[in-house]
């Protein structure tokens, strides 16, 4: 099987993180392809940020999702989650989306830690376009670069895992999930030192994109999810006018 | 990896059509135990048998979930899940959850296939207990009591498509579940009818139950899905006061 | 009038202190039978104990509902309820149910103390279950064991209090629902110590019990609250087999 | 006991016809006061006609709740509810609000059969205002004025019943709910046509009343529904500048 | 364009005040008629004083409408807006309601100050009743009468600009309403102290009712908001009457 | 004041159809700047165009914004909304957001009717986003491409005011809106037709940007709409960069 890891940030950093963390949690033989964004923002913080990277997802799936059996956004937002989800014949999963879909089989209420105060708010918007705002029970934020840093990661690991043990306590948190495609495998490191189950996005994407892979399930054919058909796009790049015309 | 499935109805029939539909659809390697209860309903069918079943589903996994790295519930009200949960240090999974967590990856609108109108409102309720009312845009209820005869499921797959086609042309349904512990694999069969993804339960409970051991999660310490530990229970079997003890 | 209190807990101290509290609410000539059940946990803590419970309920409706004109749920999770409710040809309430409804008629927001941090969860998810989330505006969870124990009621009453208070003047409750069954006929001492309606479970289940029986209304023929009808039930109690038939 | 049912409609028909229907459904020893407002709209059938309305509900309490024990708001859309609710310092019930509350005690989902097409937005905005939209599983409207005649309710009551039947059929109520105060009691003679449990506005309110007097639970002295205190209102009645000094 | 500004307080302070503030920010050319109800209460501040601003509303609308081209509802509680809404041919616009959806297109989440805390319940109640709840991010309630005082409103504007600071800061509220009709205009006033945009009732209120103006949009003739007609009221104003008779 | 109405897609049909009615329906006085997507697809009909779209509203604001007073989006997705809000200092509004607002101040439910089953989803999400859908009751989708040919619009307004008629009779629309930029206008033809006001997205958001204009708010500067600031993006038109090293 072959994954396709889409970093629509150009922070190339980030994918590396994620493609060993996501080589380290995949079934074995699983093949991992990261790609990165050759446009927009090292690492999108903003709502700006966000839309040019919703194409930069678009663009990416399309130059390379060819050969490849699922896609994982890698980035925490979902970004271009549902456009590729429809462009392509194969599925496609957001890591957030699989991390609270998957928690939601763990315990009651989910507690988030996200990282950045000011995008706070987009994770909230994207619970909420799930359906899932029911099921999150507490959000804390911790504001800092350091995960975006080499060997930051490590550091922020303990105020991490201060802010769970705070919305367990407070909050009635059952399950954490950790946001942030840099964040990618940290649940094994923070889960022995959380009271219960925690996830991260990269593992969660990486486990639910094998999962449907392995259903096996027809490609919509009808809906607002079927192929767009092809189009007379005007100024995209080869790939996604290649892409449309092939779905 | 072991799966133990957990028919709270007394119906072996059941059971066996579940058992052989999970070993065709586990990976490989994986060994499915299921097992039957030795009281209640042949098929839960009210609100009343579902009560006993909450109890027997309790008293099989207290049973027979030793040696074993996850479990699936099957029945598709979901019978007995949280309590399991929560008893056990193993994942447990319910057929239906799974199912509908599995279709929010597929689509926006999920549209349910059921059997027996009096029972359709305990799905509306299971569906409101997950936080996923919004994400399903339409329901069909199919009056027959077929599948539960030898044969009689291959009879009945003609309308379960037949009501699944009008859930995706009036309803816009995007994915279809279709319920029923005895439709176990059925949607390799109803895949190429129907123009979108199509899930049953028992094949996307065991994915989700084979991706949960893989995770390697803790068990939660705290909270309401923590063990509840020794108890001075009375006149219950042998098995649930271990599986309270060691719990 | 015969109201059966049904106690799905194995601990006589619970049923006898609802039984009294029951006795002093009801109306002149309502009689009180109430029942605890011979299996199951001394008191439901957990979920898996509440799932024993579930069956419980219905085995002793099935065994001592003849001749009652209503049964009320003397389990503050509500425990069985809706298996109950089914079964029987009588009304059929849940002690926190009729609180919640109760209080609607009687303020804004509804401030709810509970005891256990353990078992919060549930009470949530019950109050979901009712569709009355919305109206509930705060939570104060006492951690105690005391009302448990002979006298120990009236130990904890000041600290029932000082968490009412705090719901008012911090959450705006203006209406105080306290659970717990060993709670019954709270109302009466603490409602001269709080500045807003009070209620217990077992008062107001008392109250709906009698006004339901009063309107004489019809069971229900059709529907998943109509009684199910004979069965092949396996290994259940007589008295179960025999409520089905009867049904 | 005594209580006030107040009609803030000019029309004494409809008073007539919901006291006669009181008397029968109260208890023994019950006293029904029934008054008419001397101002506004005979029916009230728009918006404009309930906000006068809303204030001949207070004009009435003011005048004729001294030495009541209870109050019963007489029109189906609860007009004027809240403020006499928190003016007075006994209980105040809406019909409406008390047969839907009743209703969640008997069933799942509870039809409704309103009357008028022009008005059925209120119903839905009542509904909504008390947090209940989610147990409503289905409306019906009826276009007719004949209730509202001397002798026009029986001529409906087949209408009625057929829409009830239907709400069970298509919609899957469990309950039915009759809106219109006109409509007192006539769920003693609807019951037996119909195949799930049927209440009236009038026979819960009146039951509603009755248990929240026998509740005997204080006035709540904070928050939005405590006594507003002396006022210096301008032209209103004497009564009401006495309710509210009183207050 | 003639705007009428409905003041349901006896408080000329309050109108004078509003007409004041409205005149400075309208339209060049819009003219400002601002009346004041001759019964009720100085300023409303109870759930009964707000049921008979609702009347007042009524008649005032059916007194001073004539040759207005649009009313504002210049008691924050929006007090009798729907009443007023269906009986007049001209738009009506709700200040509380037009701040809330003017608010909407500024920022994600909105916070709110309000006066009084008895009274905070009722602006909960009217947000809900908008179906705006989820985009309210959290409120803060401020205990002063000063406004109402001549100078007073000067006096109370760094304590709401700490409040809304503390919005944006502890509830990540995006954009400030600040209600009360008193508050007019404080918009202008308050801007410069807040990091995020700050809307107040009357300034949006004039806003929006112009725009409607300017939109030239048939009156409802059909649905709940259509012209009640000619009814047989009684003992209601001239105004009134002749209202219901031209409508 | 000055106007940019922003066309992502590569269609100066529409863009032209656009602008000229914003002429017609801007207040005197207001310059109207419509501009076209240089890239993507000339009628956005998926959810990957969509995509494309995000980041072509994001370039053409960056690239024509300055000078102006305001933004509207005139595309019916309202795509690039959020993105563009937090960019730029001018307020930013979407069509179908204005539309829906704007609607709000009009009656009860409000009744869509849109263009393509294929996007109906898009649209259902887009209001779910707003926090809306209980505000709407019930939509209608038209299947045509009629309105995208020079002269087509006309020939589609029958069925336009037929599905309108529908909503109003059946689904109880107490107020209309038609999506699609290129209806723009659209509700000065339709308004004769119709008995509740309608209206288009274009005329909408002309009079909520102008009046955002008028009010004259301060430009968050905090929280998720706050101005992005300078980043290091890569290989985004100049304009792009240049709009974040001012924002």
């Amino acid at each position: 099987m072959k994954l396709l890891l889409v970093n629509a940030n150009t922070n190339t950093f980030v994918t590396d993180t994620v493609a060993a963390a996501a080589r380290k949690c995949a079934s074995p033989g699983t093949e991992i392809l990261a790609v990165t964004s050759p446009f927009g923002a090292p690492i999108i913080e903003s709502r700006a940020e966000h839309a040019i990277g919703t194409y930069a997802t678009l663009a990416l799936v399309a130059e390379h999702s060819e050969g490849c059996d699922a896609v994982i956004i890698a980035v925490s937002y979902d970004t271009g989650l549902a456009g590729a989800r429809e462009l392509l014949s194969i599925p496609v999963v957001g890591m957030t989306e699989a991390a609270l879909l998957t928690a939601c089989m763990l315990g009651g209420r989910i507690g988030i830690v996200s990282f950045g105060r000011r995008v706070a708010p987009l994770y909230r918007e994207l619970v909420a376009s799930y359906g899932l705002t029911d099921r999150v029970g507490g959000w804390r934020v911790i504001e800092s670069a350091a995960p975006y840093r080499p060997g930051g990661r490590d550091g922020i690991r303990p105020e991490i895992a201060t802010q769970a043990r705070d919305l367990i306590e407070k909050d009635g948190a059952e399950v954490i999930v950790v946001t942030g495609a840099v964040m990618a495998g940290m649940q094994a490191d923070l889960q022995p030192e959380l009271p219960v189950p925690v996830l991260d996005g990269i593992t969660s994407g990486i486990a639910q994109a094998e999962l449907l892979v392995r259903l096996g399930l027809k490609k919509a054919e009808t809906g607002s999810y079927a192929p767009p058909g092809p189009r007379d796009l005007v100024n995209v790049t080869d790939a996604v006018s290649r892409a449309f015309a092939q779905a």
